[in-house]
């Protein structure tokens, strides 16, 4: 597989600052970056993202991807970060098809972090066929829940950023991804899962943030057929799943959480709220 | 003043759905409504918001304005949503000028909701002056906090949506929009404030969401000197208010709040907390 050549620009994530509290007391607290990145595809402007810094590289190409800017990973020959321009050059090998048309449709949508998908989106979700026979237990939902609780994370220390992970269907982490905007974040993966190879047919999705219709249709392009929150959903990211029949797993903490759709694919193990086997 | 021509559509706002808690049962709870508005200037198709729904007109009222791409109200002779083909018709007195141009400058924004700015109004902050004497009183954060405490909200009965709330320099509310993005719900009251011909100079904006470097330009460009929060910052927020010394308050619940910017406009009234006057 030819695998376009990447910067790994490093940059600082927070930044410590001091504030006075409701007795006059002055302490400081960490808050997160948010800095302007703007993507040049074969030296042409093409957006602007605001983003933590995080994770550049994964983002520019998750963006073209979820996007449908780029079809291949293999059309893609570099993506070079430079944050001393706030900016991120990307090469293709063929170059982009109709920019201009494809890009021309905007449409500024619920989410955080990524508001902008350029149009025709919910037209592909029609194309999409999520694996029928995916299943996902109880016990690895649970384990799943408990890996982004105890996960040291820029949440814990400045709060204001969402995080989204993947992981496979034994429960295992594979990527957890923070940005100050949760498309941001899921982007960064979808980057991060063209670059490794890796399919979404057999994996777990997991969101800090609302599980709004452009979520639920970046889930479904990356062919992935669970999606959990620990926060809630709307009445267009269910419409969507529904119709994919892709399960979507509201409000998970602890030991509870909403199931709202594709209820089949989870398998659920009662004797896990036995009390002797119960998981925290 | 003229006043534009307005509908004043309505349309639901959430949806009962059906839901599996972990131990199989079978139970129905609301979520918030999410859907497309395109908004057709003089017949041209501009953007396509996603939103609640709840203040449509407002919000496209108020998207105009803060994008910058109508100069006043006066400007505008009908704003005419039709929920049936999902879309609002603006009729403009006398076009706006360059549209071509001034939309295509794409930044994709950290904000829930409406992700997309167009290019310069960072540009624009550098000339904005918020009134040097304005000030807020300990004991008025408090009533503000209280009083969206206590509101009757769409987020109370089905989550997933943010609401923004603007108050009177007494703590007095104006005005109280939800939407599924923050940054509608802020674009609905600034176009409520056009319609009004209220300023912001002695007027407290609330947000429940975070407030990134979009909310306080916002904010800003609206006049309005103090930003509150119940959630946190971005360092870009916080760089843009620290530039306008406006007041940042993050994490305001309670009697609790981080005052991080503007620090000489709060008026701290130690005997609030004092035990026999404590508020909360």
């Amino acid at each position: 597989m030819l695998r376009p050549v990447l910067t790994n620009a490093t940059i600082e994530l927070t930044r410590e600052v001091e504030v006075v509290d409701e007795r006059g007391r002055v302490s400081t607290i960490f808050i997160p970056a948010e800095r302007p990145l703007t993507v040049y595809v074969d030296k042409r402007e093409l957006v602007t993202l605001m983003t933590l810094g995080g994770a550049p590289e994964a983002l520019t190409l998750g963006y073209l991807r979820n996007q449908r800017l780029v079809r291949s990973i293999e059309d893609v020959a570099s993506v070079q970060v430079d944050w001393s321009v706030e900016a991120v050059a990307v090469t293709t090998r063929n170059g982009i098809a109709d920019v201009e048309e494809r890009t021309s449709k905007r449409v500024v949508t619920t989410g955080c972090g990524q508001g902008s998908v350029f149009g025709g989106l919910m037209d592909e979700v029609d194309n999409i066929v999520l694996p029928p026979d995916a299943r996902l237990k109880q016990s690895v939902l649970y384990k799943i829940v408990d890996s982004i609780r105890t996960m040291k994370s820029i949440y814990k220390q400045a709060g204001s950023v969402h995080g989204c992970a993947l992981f496979s269907s034994e429960g295992e982490l594979i990527y957890f991804v923070e940005d100050v905007g949760r498309h941001n974040a899921v982007d960064a993966i979808a980057g991060r899962m063209w670059l490794d190879d890796i399919s979404g047919h057999d994996k777990v999705f997991y969101s800090t943030g609302r599980l709004t219709s452009e979520m639920v249709i970046k889930g479904a392009q990356m062919g992935i057929p669970f999606l959990l929150s620990r926060s809630g959903t709307t009445q267009m990211g269910h419409m969507v799943a529904e119709k994919l029949d892709m399960s979507l797993l509201a409000r998970c903490t602890g030991t509870h959480f909403l199931l709202l759709t594709g209820r089949e694919r989870l398998v659920f193990e009662p004797q896990l709220l036995d009390g002797s086997l119960r998981v925290a």
